[in-house]
C-alpha cells in the first residue's frame, strides 16, 4: 500500500491546493520542497494572508530511517526502521465566524532486518469553531458520517468518540473543538484488509474538503467586530497549547527531526493570551465554552 | 528553612509589586488568591496593559500533598509527599527594545512517613531580548555575577552555563534568550549548609530587579516601528514554544494540577507565527539570531 498511498497523497495535495486557490483567489502560497537528513523529505505548501485564510498549510511528508526508541514506545509497536508518509492540512480563516479546519491522513510501516513487521493507517478530520453555528457543525458531522457509513456502519460513532478523546485539552479541561473523526493503528484484520483501509482513506481524502468549504462559503460574508477577533485570537491560544503540549503528531515530528517550519505551519497567525479571561454570562463566547466542556453528539 | 523562605517570598512579592507600580504607574494588577484542591495554594499578581509592561506576573505558590509518580522520576529524588514553594516573575515589555524578564526562586521538601527525606533550593534569572544592546546584556551579567561572587567565587560561571543549557529551544537549535543564572537541587553539602543557600536566595531575590529596571529605564523612551513590533511578536512565539514544549516548571505545574491561569500567566500577550520567517542579511534581527545560535560569555 506504500506506493499507492504515497501517490494518492501527492495527488490530493495538488487537488486541495487548487481548490483553495479557486476559493480564495488572493491567497499566496509558499512552496518548499525539503529533504530530511536521515531519510526522506516532503513538500510544504504554506498559505498566507488570503482573503479567506489568514494562514494555513497543506503538507506532504515521506520520511524513513532508524526508529528512535522514544518513538517505538509511543507507537505501541516495534521495529528497527520505519517509513511514514502522510498529508496534513490546517486552515486558519480570517473571519471568526468560520471554524479552523484540520485533517490528516497517514500510513506507517515498521521493519526488522528489512522485512515489514507492522503497517497501519491513521488520520482524522476536525473543526475548531470560535462561534457556534449548530447547523454548520451538524452539516459537517453528517457529511463525515456518510463517508464512514459507506465503509462500515459503526465506524462514525467509533471514530467520533476517539476524536473527542484525542483533542482534549487536559490542562484546560475542555475540548479543542467540536470534533470530527480520529483513527489510528488501522491494521489488516479479519474485518478489514489493508486495502479496505486504503479505499476508506481515498474516499475520505477525496471528500474531506466539501463540507468545510460549504461552511466557508456560507459564513464568509458575515460581518464581525474587533471583539470577535480578540476572542478568536484568545481561542487560537488554546489551539497552540494543544498542539505544543498534547499533540502526538507534533511530538513525533520533533522527535524524528522533522522539518520544524513544516511541523509548526499549523500554528495560528496571530494569537493572544489574556490572564483569566472569562466571557460574559449568556454571551456567544460563553456558549462555545459550554459546548467544549462536554462534547455532544451532533447527529 | 521552609518557614523562613516562605515568609521571604511573600515579602519579595509585595516588594516587587510596589517596584513595578512605581516604575509603571499605569499598570493594572489583577490579584487572585487561589487554593489547590489537594493542598496549598498561592497568590497571583497579573500585570496588564501598562505603559511599560504589556503583560506579566508575580506569582507565589505554596503547594503540598502526595507526590505523583511522574514527578518523582523527574525530580531525581523520591518521597511519598512533597512541599514546594516559590516565587516566579515574568515581565513582557511593550517596547521591543526592552528584553523580556524572567526569574524564579523555589524550595522543595520531600517526605517519607512524615519525615523530611530531601530538601533543596532552585531558581534563576534570565533575559530574552528582541534587539541586541550589548551594553545592557553585559551590565545584567555583571550585576548577577556580583551577587554570585558574594556567595562563592566560581558559581556565576557554573550557573551561567546551566542557564544556557536549560533555556535551549532544542527544536529550533537556538537559545531562548541571552541567559543569566539557573540552578537546581542546591542541597546541604560540605561546601554549603542549607542556610547558606537560603542567604544566597535572599541576596539574589533582593537584588534581582535592579539590573533589569536599569535597562528598562535606559530603553523605555526609545522609538520603535511596526516592523520592530512584528519581530517582537514572532520572537514571543519562540518563548511560547519553549515554555510549552521544554519548560520543566510548566510541566510540573500541569502535572501537579496547579492553577492553570497562574502557570500560564507567563504567556506573552500578543504573538505571531509566520511561516519560515527569515530576517534580512545584516539586519538587527539577524544579529539577534546569530547570538542565540551560539551562547557567548558576556563578561
Amino acid at each position: 500500500m506504500k506506493k499507492e498511498f504515497s501517490e494518492f497523497i501527492d495527488f490530493l495535495q495538488e487537488k486541495i491546493k487548487n481548490e483553495i486557490k479557486a476559493l480564495d483567489t488572493n491567497s499566496k502560497f509558499k512552496i518548499d520542497k525539503w529533504d530530511r537528513e536521515s531519510g526522506g523529505g516532503g513538500l510544504t505548501i504554506a498559505i498566507e494572508n488570503g482573503n479567506l485564510f489568514e494562514k494555513g498549510g497543506v503538507n506532504v511528508s515521506k520520511v524513513f530511517g532508524d526508529l528512535p526508541k522514544s518513538i517505538s514506545k509511543f507507537l505501541n509497536s516495534s521495529g528497527s526502521d520505519f517509513y511514514a508518509c502522510g498529508i496534513s492540512l490546517i486552515l486558519h480563516p480570517k473571519n471568526p465566524m468560520i471554524p479552523t479546519f484540520h485533517a490528516n491522513l497517514r500510513y506507517f510501516e515498521l521493519y526488522e532486518n528489512g522485512i515489514v513487521k507492522d503497517s497501519w493507517f491513521g488520520g482524522g478530520v476536525d473543526l475548531t469553531p470560535y462561534y457556534i453555528f449548530e447547523d454548520d457543525i451538524i452539516f459537517f458531522h453528517k457529511a463525515i458520517k456518510k463517508i464512514c457509513d459507506n465503509f462500515r456502519p459503526n465506524y462514525y460513532e467509533k471514530f467520533k468518540k476517539k476524536c473527542d478523546d484525542y483533542f482534549w485539552n487536559e490542562h484546560r479541561n475542555e475540548a479543542r473543538g467540536v470534533g470530527g473523526l480520529f483513527f489510528d493503528h488501522c491494521r489488516e484484520s479479519p474485518e478489514n484488509k489493508l486495502k479496505d483501509w486504503f479505499s476508506f482513506m481515498v474516499d475520505l481524502g477525496n471528500n474531506l474538503m466539501t463540507p468545510y468549504f460549504h461552511i466557508v462559503n456560507k459564513r464568509k460574508e458575515m460581518s464581525f467586530t474587533k471583539k470577535n477577533v480578540e476572542w478568536q485570537q484568545i481561542r487560537r491560544g488554546r489551539y497552540v497549547e494543544f498542539n505544543l503540549i498534547h499533540d502526538k503528531g507534533t511530538v513525533f515530528g520533533l522527535k524524528t527531526n522533522g522539518r520544524i517550519e513544516s511541523i509548526l505551519v499549523s500554528m495560528p497567525p496571530k494569537v493572544k493570551w489574556v490572564y483569566s479571561f472569562n466571557p460574559e454570562k449568556g454571551s456567544e463566547e460563553e456558549k462555545l465554552l459550554k459546548i467544549l466542556k462536554t462534547p455532544r453528539n451532533w447527529i
